[in-house]
């Protein structure tokens, strides 16, 4: 032991009173807590698109949600055919649980039929959620949204930006159901609004009464050309985003939808929820 | 195609002017951006802890870097051993830049013996670095202090809370070396100070002349059985954290150490690194 370690254990503050004097630390901040407080819990919560994990099976992607410390999925059919039955739903309920998941939701499910519309709701259904995130084709809105007041089962529609005609912008979706069904809104994408050149925090203040599921998105511009990118990296701004959540009363899902390196995803997801929490953490009061 | 679309677009203006009315769209926000604009640059850097590599190579090291888009490492002796000649030195830069990685400090080392600090000073020099993370014992800082001098190289000395006896704490590095050199001084470790059940944002602000490093890193607790985490899930408050970073103007690198899962630390990384930016960017004026 050396000199130095001897009086320091032994002789305490004997040995400290006769350490040569330094100068006197400068003064500590009183005002400073030394722990951060727990934190306030918001309305809205963290999840993940399924689609994020398009390549990989259930239990590549509950491992990585439960790594991540994330709760809520939105379920896709490549992880719960939709012909599944009762006993098979269970049992993935039940894996989803033993990772401390919540199926939130199905979707997105593209309906071009009405067999499909039939399907899609009844799936929903069986698996026991209460939103349906889908696709339904613009002829088939009246047929939806009866089956949205049969099922009590909330439809959100999902947007895609330039790559599809069906549904480009939260806008499109506002215009076709604002005179419809309450139950019937939209799953707001972030990065898709964007990169059709709308304004997506516009959108979310605009449409919020009808905004039901949120997919969290960066991308690095507002053409057809962007590509989506890690949360933060591109152009979104997250913290006014966030501040709009709260300010809208927004209490749906924020559900990550990770779509770069899609065979390969996993640093850019981990990134992209630690930036969201970041946010969520330094815009709370 | 359907009608729809085919409305939408071959008539446009026309056939909107034909479609049944709808609820008026609500008003857009007019002082909401589409895009974020450019962010400020901060006066310190994200970088990474070598340590945090500890389990692998610098091929794996750099790779997850980029991905990343960190651009800083503190150069551990496992991955540019001590004794390396000025060939290997070369070759080890020339593999940062192809990755746009900047060595811009070496260490932690501990210096254990006056041979020991000079091998140290010696490889910081051939390194190019003028920084070096390091842990002399005690009684060898007047030694130390002269190789400072003599090299004009800084001294960061790193703390370790309650694992070891040397330097535990913020507060005894500042006492050991506030009378000294003004290039002594510390890589102060937040988390390890916490651990200590010190205050490590008040020693921030308190010692911010003598913090030339900082290791990022968040934990349970301000225990010795406390354990690291991933930023943010843990008790170091980083919205007051980073706000103190610019009020005391620091300009040197906060590196992520990250001493969980070492085995298989990446998920936890690039959370961490997204957690870190995002604070950057919603505390931002």
């Amino acid at each position: 032991m050396d000199r130095r370690l001897f009086l320091k254990t032994s002789l305490t503050g004997v040995a400290l009173a006769t350490v040569p004097s330094v100068n006197a630390a400068p003064k500590a901040e009183n005002n400073m807590p030394k722990m951060k407080a727990v934190p306030k819990q918001d309305a809205f919560r963290l999840g993940m698109a399924g689609y994020t994990f398009v390549k990989f099976d259930i239990d590549k992607t509950l491992d990585v949600m439960q790594k991540l410390d994330v709760h809520y999925l939105c379920i896709k059919n490549f992880h719960l055919p939709l012909d599944s039955d009762a006993e098979q739903i269970r049992a993935f309920h039940d894996k989803l649980a033993s990772k401390g998941v919540t199926g939130y939701a199905v979707g997105p499910i593209y309906m071009k039929t009405k067999d499909e519309v039939d399907k899609a709701f009844a799936y929903a259904k069986r698996v026991g959620v209460k939103l349906l995130v889908g696709v339904p084709n613009y002829e088939l809105l009246d047929y939806t949204e009866q089956k949205v007041k049969d099922y009590d089962i909330r439809l959100a529609i999902h947007l895609h930006g330039p790559d599809m005609p069906l549904y480009p912008s939260a806008t499109d979706i506002w215009n076709n159901v604002c005179n419809r069904d309450k139950r019937m809104g939209m799953c707001l994408d972030i990065g898709h609004d964007l990169r059709y050149n709308q304004n997506p925090l516009a959108d979310l203040k605009k449409y919020a009464s009808r905004v039901f599921d949120i997919h969290l998105k960066d991308v690095t511009g507002n053409t057809k050309k962007d590509r989506a990118i890690e949360l933060g990296r591109g152009k979104i701004d997250f913290p006014v985003f966030v501040r709009l959540l709260r300010k809208v009363g927004y209490t749906g899902s924020c559900s990550l939808e990770y779509e770069k390196d899609m065979t390969n995803p996993f640093l850019g997801i981990a990134e992209s929820i630690g930036y969201f929490r970041a946010i969520c953490d330094a815009t709370r009061k």
